[in-house]
């Protein structure tokens, strides 16, 4: 797997990952792959990332069911960081029920919440 | 300055950015901040960031011009990410001439350049 050798993991063997919505141009999240995260994500088309919390795979919407489809995989100029192109399903990737992670905002020295929470969490992940 | 403790500033200080460019929802770049950097972004409205290896603040286009007017300040759910968009002067954001860091894209499972060099990075540095 040459083009993923070529990837420079981190100390812990980790790289950063933006995931940016492909319908709006969006940044959905941020989070972390590792090589069988990558590997996964590439092979299933389906995004796969590693939890540091909780130290192992992550299968994003194995619980929620808001998988995100890979249209295209890039990496930086430095070859450390990666930038994921996906369609996300439920239009919600945020454990808090909202389209994104990015909703707060900095106005007048305050972060300020300006995005709705489309679905309860508590609905989301006890259904 | 409350907004700038509510951040989970990692183990070294820093927490990751990613910058978006405003007029077109591109992603520019990846880097990361302490908060002496986002204060300044925060207090000038152009983008400051931290550089790992030089171990020091770095002002964004103070060599090559491309300077980073900051359009809007994010952080994300855990609060431990921020987002910011910018206006990106010259329409370059790469140190290789590039308009934006991720000019590398998976196809095939190779890494294939899809982004042409705007100006020779020999111009941008030395003129």
């Amino acid at each position: 797997m040459d083009w993923i050798n070529k990837i420079k993991w981190n100390d812990d063997g980790l790289v950063p990952v933006i995931t940016q919505e492909f319908e709006t141009g969006k940044i959905l999240m941020f989070a972390w792959m590792n090589p069988d995260a990558l590997k996964l994500t590439h092979d299933t088309g389906h995004a796969v990332y590693y939890s540091r919390s909780r130290k192992k795979l992550w299968h994003k919407g194995e619980e929620s069911g808001h998988t995100q489809k890979i249209i295209e995989i890039r990496i930086d100029c430095d070859e450390d960081v990666l930038l994921i192109t996906v369609e996300q399903k439920g239009g919600i990737a945020c454990h808090t029920g909202r389209h994104d992670c990015f909703f707060q905002k900095l106005e007048n020295d305050d972060w300020v919440i300006d995005q709705p929470v489309i679905k309860d969490p508590e609905k989301i992940y006890h259904e």
